[in-house]
């Protein structure tokens, strides 16, 4: 029989112990410190609670939390001394089936690890619908994460932890996560579909109207006919549009939605998180035959990486009524072009019919986006989902310093004119600058002295400089300030540079009314908020030139790893951003006259 | 009739005044400056006076100085409005005989330049032997110097001011330097040999036993014999070996030289300038018919650079018994081997006979080798002779940080694990750390984040690391530091590193007998002593290894460029380095018994 929230809220102390007792291995003192914070509004509140009670301990103790895990297909395993929930987990991974080498090579890995970290190697092996990482995988893991510093090893296996206690805290409450699994279900299968040369070596690729993406896109628009859309099409572009129409004829829209193309070797989740969250929620209407003051238009975005043809955002930009005509004519690595791509595609690759895609404002009531983080904070900080208050402007510059070349061994420190030092002090004020402002970030990506010699000092150094920020004025005043750095080192030091802009992107913060109706629908989960801006540009960049807008971000794993098959997310997180869009829905259909 | 030393040391003020009228143009608060330090020990002695005087003044007054100055071909030498000084210099460099497309380019050329610096463009037009540059090395010369920044371009008109001075007071005091002429011509003659496909493009290339190599050696072993040099030959590795004999048969000998081969597009003076200055010596030795209590080997090294063959020091290391063995089969770029070359040279490319021209220490001296500093020190603080205290010894790393690659984007400041910043960092602490030393220098002279991207966070970095200091303790210490700061910036940042040794030499600090008997030479010559180690590896190194040695340092113009066409230096400093090396067999032979 499962426990209850309303038991663990009501229970004595100690009872309410017993009820956490085991969900973090041997360390009692976790399930004490997280219930002083009772009551919990949810299973997604005790979780984040009891992940804080590690994070706020001394790292003594958390050395200690990790060293009470067993080694994974260990000596405790084989000895059968593990704690019921190790052997389950352990069994289900499939060690205790081990080939002999196998687990010749767990022992090394776990001595090696062991010797490096003083801490057992710890890795969440049940997946998240049960199915697990395979014995491969697991090995895999172990040998990528011999090669990271201890602190970041140490981060990595306490939220490996906390993952195990979301797992075993599901068990024991009952808390199966059936929306995030049917996210998930969906997820699994659309990635089936894959460009050729990456889907025969498990890679996942689908670029702009190849067969794997028109596949890709009849697979979305047959998933939306099965969740009880009332419109599904496909577009001129290759949108995948679906409709659910609201209580009455002329009711206003709720557009959503993100892209379904992918980078090279890609992740999973990036963009089609965004369809498959408000698919998940226009499902549950239709099953419960609700209708809401508005009407659901959600659209699987054919293009948004830019990835096949240099045309980023062609999906969203075709809903404001945006398309380079020249793209026609533009062609990919194989000298196709895109007006025969979208010809071979069954589209009619008409300038008449894109145009047509366009969306009149007035008859929506703005764009709300779901989207995987791709990058490490949330996963950081323990919680599920972030609200996001801009999706940051940027800049984009190519730079050259040019010094004197001069002998590395017969030119004193004091008389040099060396280029990458230049850089070099550029480099560390960039860092500290964008810091400063605390959601700023700055970044030379490309570096290199051309030509360089190990005895010749840098004549020349080549770099690019990426800033940006979550406005205009705070992305300004970073620029004005790192390029007048530049101008007073190439002072200082006797060189010169040249700096040429290749691109600037306006910032786009979120619309205040439509934040605040994420914030709203987080807060009822019982999920502390977080507030951050996007690093990344998004299609809701496009659609905040037309309407209001906000976005919601979801946890990724593994750091927050993107554009990487590492990429990640768990249908528990899931489960909460289709519960966070749901109640985004109900918040604005009370909103509605 | 010229003025003399005396003159101008016994004088009044205004008298002496009057005998320095004009040699900076419309300056005399230099010449009074100067003159409050007679009495002058040399013509050398009174130019470095007036040098510092410029030097210690305000900043206005330099700019004053060189302000006092006319355009090159500009408007006063239109309207006949120039010194008498300047008229000459002016139609020495025919720039009188301007067409007007080159009287137009240098009219835009000095409104540019004045536009950018504030003051006017000058060059010392006259040649070391009076043949001056031409109308297009002047126009080239300026283009050049229009991309410096301010203070270079100062410090280098400031520099050219003294070099004016410098050839104005040679006129005044009929002070020719013959032997800086004799030495001159002899450059000037050998340069002529190029080997093929650098000779047409008029550039220096001698690479070792080509044609233009071996014809380079027959001119050497001629000139040494037109010079009276008793014994001349070329030896088993190409070097040209001349011996003048002492007063008595069993006498020691002193043992110079330095070497001819070039690096590719080389300077000419990188070297040469060590064989030709003994050389000029001898020659006024024989021309006087005297004989000293030793007796003098002038070789001309065969192969220093290791440009064709990777056999770095072959000719000075062949006269201690060095010789690889597997260098004989060792291929050029076209595929020929060593011991092909030296056939075809004429050499026996025996083992026998290479290791036959190992020298017994205990029948020489010792070892000095004049060289031009191939640096700016010297350049800087107006000196033209500069004591060699050690050649320094040397460390090489190639070296490799591992980050964490992530978005640019997305990833906060404060999560990232950037391995080019990391880099920056130790590139920076390298640059301050070498500098607290004094004369140690640290370069990272190749440095390159591989595939990166504008908006990806490196998470590689390669680079590479030379550390050099004047003696093997500082330079461990130095190494140690670097390494131990490398470590630290890892553990902050998150980072990894690994370094690789590619390189290591040993210091070879000057002898302190042979060092003093350069300073006594220099300090009779009137030239103010300045004591530095070599940052370049020099033949020396070979021969410290055997015997005491010591070596002497003379200017180089241009910033003290090397390795590059524009390597240079003045026949008057060379005359100063051909009298201190006379100087050195003075004082060495009057120390003998």
């Amino acid at each position: 029989m499962a426990a209850t929230l309303e038991a663990l809220n009501t229970a004595s102390p100690q009872e309410a112990e017993g009820l956490l007792e085991g969900i973090y291995e041997h360390s009692p003192w976790i399930a004490q410190g997280a219930l002083r914070q009772r009551p919990f509004r949810s299973l997604a509140h005790l979780k984040h609670a009891m992940a804080r009670v590690v994070a706020e301990a001394a790292r003594e103790a958390q050395l200690a939390l990790l060293r009470a895990h067993p080694e994974l297909a260990g000596k405790a395993m084989v000895d059968k001394a593990l704690t019921a929930e190790s052997t389950g987990e352990q069994r289900s991974a499939g060690l205790t089936d081990c080939s002999p080498e196998e687990f010749a090579q767990l022992q090394r890995l776990n001595a090696g690890y062991n010797a490096k970290f003083g801490f057992p190697f710890i890795l969440a092996v049940r997946g998240p619908r049960g199915t697990g990482l395979t014995r491969r995988q697991i090995i895999d893991t172990f040998e990528r994460r011999l090669d990271n510093p201890v602190d970041v090893e140490l981060a990595e296996g306490l939220r490996n932890v906390h993952r195990i206690a979301e797992l075993r805290l599901n068990d024991r409450f009952g808390a199966e996560p059936a929306l995030g699994n049917q996210v998930w279900d969906w997820q699994e299968a659309l990635a089936a579909f894959s460009d050729p040369g990456f889907r025969e070596k498990g890679q996942l690729t689908v670029t702009y109207l190849t067969e794997a993406h028109r596949a890709a896109a009849a697979r979305i628009a047959q998933d939306m006919r099965d969740c009880g859309f009332d419109e599904v099409g496909i577009d001129a572009v290759g949108n995948v549009v679906g409709r659910y129409r609201a209580r009455t004829e002329d009711a206003r829209l709720l557009l959503t939605g993100s892209h379904y193309d992918t980078v090279r070797n890609g992740g999973r989740y990036d963009g089609r998180l965004g369809i498959f969250t408000p698919m998940a929620c226009v499902r549950e209407l239709a099953r419960t035959q609700r209708r809401l003051p508005f009407g659901i238009e959600v659209v699987a975005f054919s293009e948004e990486e830019g990835q096949r043809y240099k045309a980023t955002f062609l999906g969203s930009g075709a809903l404001n009524g945006q398309f380079d005509p020249a793209w026609l004519e533009q062609k990919d690595a194989g000298g196709v072009t895109m007006r025969e791509a979208m010809h071979e595609a069954g589209l009619p690759a008409t300038l008449e019919a894109i145009a047509a895609l366009r969306r009149d404002p007035a008859r929506y009531l703005g764009f709300v986006e779901v989207h995987i983080e791709q990058g490490p904070v949330l996963n950081e900080i323990d919680l599920p989902l972030g609200i996001v208050t801009s999706i940051n402007g940027g800049v984009r510059y190519q730079c050259e310093v040019t010094g004197m070349a001069s002998h590395a061994g017969t030119t004193p420190m004091d008389r040099r004119r060396d280029a990458a030092v230049a850089v070099a002090e550029l480099a560390l004020f960039i860092e500290q600058r964008a810091a400063r402002d605390g959601d700023s970030v700055g970044t030379i990506g490309m570096l290199e002295v051309p030509g360089g010699s190990i005895n010749v000092i840098p004549g020349r150094c080549r770099f690019s400089l990426d800033l940006r920020a979550p406005n205009d004025a705070q992305r300004d005043a970073l620029v004005a300030e790192v390029l007048a750095e530049l101008d007073a080192i190439c002072a200082r030091r006797g060189v010169h540079a040249t700096v040429e802009p290749t691109m600037r992107a306006a910032a786009a913060p979120s619309d205040r009314a439509w934040q605040q109706r994420w914030e709203r629908a987080v807060q009822a989960l019982g999920v502390p908020l977080h507030r951050m801006p996007s690093g990344a540009g998004h299609d809701a960049m496009k659609l905040h030139e037309v309407m209001p807008q906000a976005m919601l971000f979801v946890r990724g794993q593994n750091g927050g790893i993107s554009h990487n098959p590492l990429e990640s997310t768990t249908a528990d997180d899931m489960q909460l951003a289709v519960q966070a869009f749901l109640g985004l829905l109900t918040g604005l259909a009370e909103e509605s006259p």
